[in-house]
Protein backbone atom coordinates (compact mmCIF):
# COMPACT_ATOMS: atom_id res chain seq x y z
CA UNK A 1 0.00 0.00 0.00
CA UNK A 2 1.29 2.90 -1.00
CA UNK A 3 1.11 6.36 1.50
CA UNK A 4 1.44 10.11 0.58
CA UNK A 5 2.60 12.43 2.99
CA UNK A 6 1.44 15.82 1.93
CA UNK A 7 -0.59 18.86 2.52
CA UNK A 8 -3.96 19.61 0.70
CA UNK A 9 -2.73 22.77 -0.70
CA UNK A 10 1.06 21.44 -1.35
CA UNK A 11 1.21 22.41 -5.24
CA UNK A 12 4.59 19.23 -4.92
CA UNK A 13 1.82 16.58 -3.21
CA UNK A 14 -1.18 17.65 -5.55
CA UNK A 15 1.64 16.95 -8.38
CA UNK A 16 1.92 13.49 -6.54
CA UNK A 17 -1.93 12.83 -6.50
CA UNK A 18 -2.66 13.40 -9.98
CA UNK A 19 -0.01 11.36 -11.24
CA UNK A 20 -1.31 8.53 -8.80
CA UNK A 21 -4.73 9.34 -9.75
CA UNK A 22 -3.76 8.46 -13.68
CA UNK A 23 -2.24 5.55 -12.45
CA UNK A 24 -5.27 3.95 -10.96
CA UNK A 25 -3.15 3.48 -8.06
CA UNK A 26 -4.33 2.95 -4.38
CA UNK A 27 -2.94 5.46 -1.53
CA UNK A 28 -3.40 6.67 1.79
CA UNK A 29 -2.93 9.80 2.62
CA UNK A 30 -1.17 11.48 6.06
CA UNK A 31 -1.25 15.19 5.94
CA UNK A 32 1.39 18.02 7.68
CA UNK A 33 0.01 20.64 8.31
CA UNK A 34 2.78 23.51 7.18
CA UNK A 35 0.83 26.11 8.53
CA UNK A 36 1.18 25.17 11.72
CA UNK A 37 4.64 23.52 11.06
CA UNK A 38 3.22 19.21 11.62
CA UNK A 39 5.68 18.96 8.82
CA UNK A 40 9.16 20.00 11.32
CA UNK A 41 8.11 17.39 14.01
CA UNK A 42 10.93 14.92 14.34
CA UNK A 43 8.92 11.83 13.73
CA UNK A 44 8.58 13.22 10.57
CA UNK A 45 11.98 14.42 9.89
CA UNK A 46 13.39 10.31 10.43
CA UNK A 47 11.24 9.83 7.47
CA UNK A 48 12.20 12.79 5.21
CA UNK A 49 15.67 14.67 6.26
CA UNK A 50 14.24 17.79 4.30
CA UNK A 51 10.98 17.86 6.45
CA UNK A 52 8.99 19.04 3.24
CA UNK A 53 6.20 17.55 1.85
CA UNK A 54 6.02 14.89 -0.09
CA UNK A 55 6.70 12.11 0.51
CA UNK A 56 6.15 8.82 -0.80
CA UNK A 57 6.18 5.40 1.42
CA UNK A 58 5.94 2.85 -0.55
CA UNK A 59 6.04 -0.11 2.10
CA UNK A 60 9.53 -0.60 1.18
CA UNK A 61 11.20 2.80 1.37
CA UNK A 62 9.98 6.74 1.76
CA UNK A 63 10.84 8.64 -1.54
CA UNK A 64 10.76 12.26 -1.63
CA UNK A 65 11.09 15.02 -3.81
CA UNK A 66 8.18 15.47 -6.34
CA UNK A 67 10.13 15.23 -9.91
CA UNK A 68 11.60 11.52 -8.18
CA UNK A 69 8.18 10.55 -7.12
CA UNK A 70 6.80 11.30 -10.61
CA UNK A 71 9.65 9.32 -12.25
CA UNK A 72 9.40 6.35 -10.13
CA UNK A 73 5.85 5.85 -10.33
CA UNK A 74 6.21 6.26 -14.40
CA UNK A 75 9.22 4.22 -13.99
CA UNK A 76 7.22 0.93 -11.71
CA UNK A 77 3.83 1.74 -13.10
CA UNK A 78 4.13 2.31 -17.08
CA UNK A 79 0.78 2.57 -17.55
CA UNK A 80 -0.74 4.73 -18.64
CA UNK A 81 2.41 6.53 -19.37
CA UNK A 82 2.65 10.27 -18.41
CA UNK A 83 6.42 10.61 -20.96
CA UNK A 84 5.87 9.70 -24.71
CA UNK A 85 8.66 7.61 -25.78
CA UNK A 86 10.83 9.16 -27.87
CA UNK A 87 14.39 10.61 -25.65
CA UNK A 88 13.49 14.23 -27.23
CA UNK A 89 10.06 14.56 -26.48
CA UNK A 90 10.44 12.91 -23.22
CA UNK A 91 12.82 15.61 -22.54
CA UNK A 92 10.08 18.31 -23.80
CA UNK A 93 8.03 17.04 -21.47
CA UNK A 94 10.63 16.81 -18.81
CA UNK A 95 11.46 20.28 -19.20
CA UNK A 96 8.11 21.87 -18.91
CA UNK A 97 7.96 19.92 -15.65
CA UNK A 98 11.11 21.90 -14.55
CA UNK A 99 10.21 24.52 -16.02
CA UNK A 100 7.83 24.95 -13.10
CA UNK A 101 9.39 22.67 -10.68
CA UNK A 102 12.71 24.64 -10.73
CA UNK A 103 11.56 27.89 -11.86
CA UNK A 104 8.62 29.21 -10.94
CA UNK A 105 7.21 27.25 -7.70
CA UNK A 106 10.42 27.09 -5.66
CA UNK A 107 9.76 30.87 -5.18
CA UNK A 108 6.49 31.11 -4.04
CA UNK A 109 6.09 28.43 -1.78
CA UNK A 110 5.02 29.13 1.93
CA UNK A 111 8.82 28.31 3.60
CA UNK A 112 10.09 31.17 1.06
CA UNK A 113 7.56 33.67 1.42
CA UNK A 114 7.89 33.32 4.93
CA UNK A 115 11.60 34.20 5.20
CA UNK A 116 11.28 36.96 2.60
CA UNK A 117 8.29 38.81 5.46
CA UNK A 118 10.66 38.08 7.92
CA UNK A 119 14.03 39.36 6.13
CA UNK A 120 12.82 41.61 4.37
CA UNK A 121 9.84 42.87 5.78
CA UNK A 122 7.10 42.36 2.43
CA UNK A 123 3.57 42.56 3.58
CA UNK A 124 1.25 40.67 2.05
CA UNK A 125 0.80 42.75 -1.21
CA UNK A 126 4.31 42.59 -1.75
CA UNK A 127 4.52 38.89 -1.34
CA UNK A 128 1.66 38.11 -3.97
CA UNK A 129 3.67 40.56 -6.23
CA UNK A 130 7.02 38.90 -5.89
CA UNK A 131 4.89 35.32 -6.78
CA UNK A 132 2.93 37.03 -9.72
CA UNK A 133 5.89 38.28 -11.10
CA UNK A 134 7.65 34.67 -11.40
CA UNK A 135 4.92 32.78 -12.33
CA UNK A 136 4.10 35.18 -15.63
CA UNK A 137 7.40 34.79 -16.53
CA UNK A 138 7.41 30.96 -16.70
CA UNK A 139 4.00 31.05 -18.04
CA UNK A 140 4.79 33.00 -20.71
CA UNK A 141 7.54 30.82 -21.67
CA UNK A 142 5.32 27.93 -21.16
CA UNK A 143 2.62 29.09 -22.60
CA UNK A 144 5.18 29.38 -26.22
CA UNK A 145 5.99 25.58 -25.47
CA UNK A 146 2.70 24.48 -24.89
CA UNK A 147 0.75 26.23 -27.94
CA UNK A 148 4.15 24.20 -29.74
CA UNK A 149 4.07 21.00 -28.45
CA UNK A 150 -0.05 20.68 -26.77
CA UNK A 151 -2.81 18.81 -28.43
CA UNK A 152 -5.44 19.00 -25.57
CA UNK A 153 -2.96 18.70 -23.02
CA UNK A 154 0.82 20.11 -22.73
CA UNK A 155 1.88 17.78 -25.03
CA UNK A 156 -0.01 15.84 -27.48
CA UNK A 157 -3.62 14.38 -26.70
CA UNK A 158 -3.15 13.12 -22.90
CA UNK A 159 -2.75 13.74 -19.72
CA UNK A 160 1.40 13.96 -18.79
CA UNK A 161 4.27 14.59 -16.00
CA UNK A 162 3.96 17.99 -17.86
CA UNK A 163 0.08 18.11 -16.70
CA UNK A 164 0.48 16.96 -13.30
CA UNK A 165 3.20 20.05 -12.91
CA UNK A 166 0.90 22.50 -14.40
CA UNK A 167 -2.73 22.28 -13.22
CA UNK A 168 -1.15 23.01 -9.22
CA UNK A 169 0.95 25.69 -10.56
CA UNK A 170 -2.15 26.98 -11.93
CA UNK A 171 -4.42 26.74 -8.74
CA UNK A 172 -1.50 28.47 -7.10
CA UNK A 173 -1.19 31.13 -9.53
CA UNK A 174 -5.05 31.81 -9.13
CA UNK A 175 -4.57 32.34 -5.27
CA UNK A 176 -2.02 34.92 -5.92
CA UNK A 177 -4.18 36.56 -8.30
CA UNK A 178 -2.45 36.08 -11.67
CA UNK A 179 -3.76 37.17 -14.61
CA UNK A 180 -4.42 34.11 -17.15
CA UNK A 181 -5.58 36.13 -20.09
CA UNK A 182 -2.39 36.15 -22.11
CA UNK A 183 -2.34 31.98 -21.67
CA UNK A 184 -5.05 30.91 -23.94
CA UNK A 185 -2.87 27.25 -24.41
CA UNK A 186 -2.24 26.63 -20.36
CA UNK A 187 -6.21 27.84 -20.21
CA UNK A 188 -7.31 25.06 -22.39
CA UNK A 189 -4.78 22.58 -20.67
CA UNK A 190 -6.50 23.89 -17.68
CA UNK A 191 -10.30 23.38 -18.71
CA UNK A 192 -9.42 19.73 -20.20
CA UNK A 193 -7.96 18.74 -17.00
CA UNK A 194 -10.86 20.65 -14.73
CA UNK A 195 -13.27 17.74 -16.77
CA UNK A 196 -10.90 14.57 -15.77
CA UNK A 197 -11.69 12.45 -12.87
CA UNK A 198 -8.16 11.97 -12.05
CA UNK A 199 -7.28 16.07 -12.28
CA UNK A 200 -10.89 16.69 -10.13
CA UNK A 201 -9.98 13.92 -7.49
CA UNK A 202 -6.64 15.49 -6.82
CA UNK A 203 -7.76 18.88 -6.31
CA UNK A 204 -7.00 20.56 -3.12
CA UNK A 205 -10.27 21.06 -2.13
CA UNK A 206 -10.96 17.20 -2.03
CA UNK A 207 -8.58 16.31 -0.25
CA UNK A 208 -9.37 15.15 3.58
CA UNK A 209 -7.72 17.52 5.84
CA UNK A 210 -8.95 20.59 3.05
CA UNK A 211 -10.08 23.95 5.39
CA UNK A 212 -13.54 24.22 4.65
CA UNK A 213 -12.99 28.29 5.19
CA UNK A 214 -9.80 28.78 3.03
CA UNK A 215 -8.57 27.74 -0.85
CA UNK B 1 27.38 17.86 -33.09
CA UNK B 2 26.80 18.59 -29.83
CA UNK B 3 26.18 22.40 -28.84
CA UNK B 4 25.95 23.69 -25.59
CA UNK B 5 24.50 27.11 -25.05
CA UNK B 6 25.75 28.12 -20.90
CA UNK B 7 27.93 30.53 -19.30
CA UNK B 8 31.26 29.73 -17.15
CA UNK B 9 29.69 30.33 -13.63
CA UNK B 10 25.78 29.26 -14.42
CA UNK B 11 25.02 25.89 -11.83
CA UNK B 12 22.78 24.46 -14.66
CA UNK B 13 25.31 24.19 -17.21
CA UNK B 14 27.87 23.48 -15.17
CA UNK B 15 25.89 20.15 -14.34
CA UNK B 16 25.79 19.21 -17.67
CA UNK B 17 28.74 19.98 -18.96
CA UNK B 18 29.82 17.27 -16.23
CA UNK B 19 27.32 14.90 -17.86
CA UNK B 20 28.71 15.08 -21.34
CA UNK B 21 32.33 14.81 -20.24
CA UNK B 22 30.97 11.89 -17.97
CA UNK B 23 29.55 10.44 -21.27
CA UNK B 24 33.18 11.30 -22.86
CA UNK B 25 30.74 13.14 -25.34
CA UNK B 26 32.61 16.40 -27.64
CA UNK B 27 30.56 20.04 -27.77
CA UNK B 28 30.71 22.95 -28.64
CA UNK B 29 29.99 25.92 -26.00
CA UNK B 30 27.91 28.83 -26.86
CA UNK B 31 28.62 31.25 -23.78
CA UNK B 32 25.88 34.32 -22.96
CA UNK B 33 27.08 36.85 -20.55
CA UNK B 34 24.40 36.66 -17.66
CA UNK B 35 26.01 39.90 -16.35
CA UNK B 36 25.57 41.73 -19.44
CA UNK B 37 21.73 40.25 -19.91
CA UNK B 38 23.17 38.32 -23.40
CA UNK B 39 20.56 35.52 -23.05
CA UNK B 40 17.96 38.21 -22.75
CA UNK B 41 18.63 39.04 -26.83
CA UNK B 42 15.70 38.10 -29.16
CA UNK B 43 18.04 35.36 -30.93
CA UNK B 44 18.24 33.11 -27.92
CA UNK B 45 14.92 33.67 -27.03
CA UNK B 46 13.86 32.01 -30.70
CA UNK B 47 15.99 29.03 -29.59
CA UNK B 48 14.73 29.25 -25.60
CA UNK B 49 11.23 30.84 -24.74
CA UNK B 50 12.38 31.45 -21.12
CA UNK B 51 16.05 32.72 -22.28
CA UNK B 52 17.93 31.17 -19.54
CA UNK B 53 21.15 28.71 -19.70
CA UNK B 54 21.67 26.10 -20.19
CA UNK B 55 20.16 24.86 -23.76
CA UNK B 56 21.53 22.00 -25.54
CA UNK B 57 21.26 21.84 -29.69
CA UNK B 58 21.18 18.55 -30.71
CA UNK B 59 21.71 19.20 -34.20
CA UNK B 60 17.64 17.83 -34.33
CA UNK B 61 16.05 20.41 -31.92
CA UNK B 62 17.83 22.74 -29.05
CA UNK B 63 16.49 21.03 -25.26
CA UNK B 64 16.35 23.14 -22.32
CA UNK B 65 16.19 22.55 -18.72
CA UNK B 66 19.06 20.69 -17.03
CA UNK B 67 17.36 18.45 -15.53
CA UNK B 68 15.43 17.56 -18.72
CA UNK B 69 18.89 17.58 -20.43
CA UNK B 70 20.66 15.71 -17.91
CA UNK B 71 18.06 12.76 -18.55
CA UNK B 72 18.14 13.10 -22.26
CA UNK B 73 21.55 12.31 -22.30
CA UNK B 74 21.16 9.21 -19.69
CA UNK B 75 18.83 8.23 -22.84
CA UNK B 76 20.06 8.64 -25.51
CA UNK B 77 24.18 8.30 -24.35
CA UNK B 78 23.18 5.14 -21.72
CA UNK B 79 27.33 4.71 -21.22
CA UNK B 80 28.68 4.90 -18.37
CA UNK B 81 25.24 4.95 -16.31
CA UNK B 82 24.49 7.99 -14.23
CA UNK B 83 21.61 6.42 -12.70
CA UNK B 84 21.71 2.88 -11.24
CA UNK B 85 19.48 0.28 -12.82
CA UNK B 86 17.18 -0.62 -9.70
CA UNK B 87 13.89 2.07 -9.54
CA UNK B 88 14.20 2.87 -5.80
CA UNK B 89 17.55 3.53 -6.43
CA UNK B 90 17.43 5.71 -9.21
CA UNK B 91 14.70 7.71 -7.09
CA UNK B 92 16.67 8.21 -4.20
CA UNK B 93 19.36 9.52 -6.66
CA UNK B 94 16.75 11.70 -8.75
CA UNK B 95 15.63 12.84 -5.07
CA UNK B 96 18.79 14.68 -4.52
CA UNK B 97 19.19 16.09 -7.26
CA UNK B 98 15.93 17.90 -7.32
CA UNK B 99 16.53 18.88 -3.72
CA UNK B 100 19.27 20.73 -5.24
CA UNK B 101 17.62 21.55 -8.64
CA UNK B 102 14.63 22.89 -7.12
CA UNK B 103 15.09 23.49 -3.05
CA UNK B 104 18.93 25.13 -3.25
CA UNK B 105 19.91 26.82 -6.53
CA UNK B 106 16.55 28.42 -7.65
CA UNK B 107 16.61 30.87 -4.20
CA UNK B 108 20.37 31.88 -5.02
CA UNK B 109 20.48 32.21 -8.25
CA UNK B 110 21.56 35.55 -10.10
CA UNK B 111 18.27 36.47 -11.65
CA UNK B 112 16.79 35.53 -8.07
CA UNK B 113 19.18 37.91 -6.37
CA UNK B 114 19.15 40.54 -8.54
CA UNK B 115 15.20 40.64 -7.75
CA UNK B 116 15.03 40.89 -4.20
CA UNK B 117 18.00 43.82 -4.70
CA UNK B 118 15.81 45.97 -6.63
CA UNK B 119 12.56 45.04 -5.00
CA UNK B 120 14.15 44.93 -1.76
CA UNK B 121 16.49 46.85 -1.44
CA UNK B 122 19.22 44.42 -0.05
CA UNK B 123 22.64 44.23 0.12
CA UNK B 124 25.17 42.27 -0.86
CA UNK B 125 25.63 41.53 2.83
CA UNK B 126 22.31 40.27 2.91
CA UNK B 127 22.10 38.56 -0.42
CA UNK B 128 24.78 36.21 0.95
CA UNK B 129 23.02 35.82 4.21
CA UNK B 130 20.08 34.51 2.35
CA UNK B 131 21.72 32.41 -0.17
CA UNK B 132 23.65 30.66 2.53
CA UNK B 133 20.51 30.03 4.19
CA UNK B 134 19.15 28.16 1.97
CA UNK B 135 22.08 26.13 1.43
CA UNK B 136 22.90 25.19 4.48
CA UNK B 137 19.45 24.19 5.08
CA UNK B 138 19.56 22.07 1.72
CA UNK B 139 23.02 20.57 2.65
CA UNK B 140 22.04 19.62 6.10
CA UNK B 141 19.36 17.13 4.68
CA UNK B 142 21.74 16.45 1.57
CA UNK B 143 24.67 15.25 4.12
CA UNK B 144 21.84 12.93 5.80
CA UNK B 145 21.24 11.30 2.05
CA UNK B 146 24.91 10.93 1.09
CA UNK B 147 25.96 9.84 4.09
CA UNK B 148 23.66 7.25 3.84
CA UNK B 149 23.66 6.13 0.50
CA UNK B 150 27.13 7.38 -0.61
CA UNK B 151 30.45 5.52 -1.28
CA UNK B 152 32.94 8.01 -2.41
CA UNK B 153 30.58 9.64 -4.47
CA UNK B 154 26.67 10.65 -3.69
CA UNK B 155 25.21 7.45 -4.62
CA UNK B 156 27.37 4.27 -4.79
CA UNK B 157 31.23 4.18 -5.71
CA UNK B 158 30.85 6.15 -9.00
CA UNK B 159 30.23 9.48 -10.16
CA UNK B 160 26.12 9.89 -11.29
CA UNK B 161 23.46 12.68 -11.86
CA UNK B 162 23.48 13.39 -7.78
CA UNK B 163 27.42 14.37 -8.36
CA UNK B 164 26.48 16.29 -11.30
CA UNK B 165 24.26 18.68 -9.40
CA UNK B 166 26.37 18.66 -6.09
CA UNK B 167 29.34 19.80 -7.69
CA UNK B 168 28.39 23.09 -9.01
CA UNK B 169 26.25 23.85 -5.66
CA UNK B 170 29.14 23.51 -3.68
CA UNK B 171 31.02 25.83 -6.29
CA UNK B 172 28.30 28.42 -5.52
CA UNK B 173 28.16 27.83 -1.60
CA UNK B 174 32.02 28.57 -1.84
CA UNK B 175 31.17 31.95 -3.77
CA UNK B 176 29.01 32.37 -0.86
CA UNK B 177 30.98 31.50 1.95
CA UNK B 178 29.06 28.84 2.99
CA UNK B 179 30.99 27.46 6.07
CA UNK B 180 31.08 23.57 4.70
CA UNK B 181 32.46 21.86 8.14
CA UNK B 182 29.04 20.39 8.56
CA UNK B 183 28.83 18.52 5.43
CA UNK B 184 31.97 15.57 5.84
CA UNK B 185 30.20 13.67 3.59
CA UNK B 186 29.52 16.52 0.65
CA UNK B 187 33.09 17.26 1.55
CA UNK B 188 34.41 13.83 0.50
CA UNK B 189 32.39 13.66 -2.75
CA UNK B 190 34.04 17.27 -3.52
CA UNK B 191 37.34 15.91 -2.80
CA UNK B 192 37.14 12.91 -5.34
CA UNK B 193 35.24 15.02 -7.67
CA UNK B 194 38.34 17.72 -7.74
CA UNK B 195 40.83 14.54 -9.12
CA UNK B 196 37.91 13.30 -11.52
CA UNK B 197 39.18 14.29 -15.10
CA UNK B 198 35.16 14.84 -16.07
CA UNK B 199 34.73 17.57 -13.28
CA UNK B 200 37.84 19.09 -13.50
CA UNK B 201 37.52 20.32 -17.41
CA UNK B 202 33.82 21.00 -16.27
CA UNK B 203 35.03 23.64 -13.59
CA UNK B 204 33.67 26.84 -14.57
CA UNK B 205 37.37 28.69 -14.29
CA UNK B 206 38.54 26.29 -17.43
CA UNK B 207 35.29 27.42 -19.48
CA UNK B 208 36.54 29.69 -22.81
CA UNK B 209 34.27 32.70 -21.74
CA UNK B 210 35.77 32.35 -17.53
CA UNK B 211 36.53 36.00 -16.48
CA UNK B 212 40.11 35.22 -14.81
CA UNK B 213 39.79 38.40 -12.75
CA UNK B 214 36.16 36.80 -11.02
CA UNK B 215 35.69 33.61 -9.40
Amino acid sequence: MLTLHGYWRSSAAYRVRIALNLKGLDYAQVPHDLRRNRHQADDYRALNPQRLVPALDTGETVLTQSPAILEWLEETHPEPALLPAPPQARAIVRGMCALIACDIHPLNNLRVLRELKSDFGADAARLDLWARGWIAEGFTALEVMVEKHGGGFCFGDAPGLADCCLIPQIFSAQRFGVDLRPYPALRAVNAACDEHPAFVRAHPIHQPDADAGES
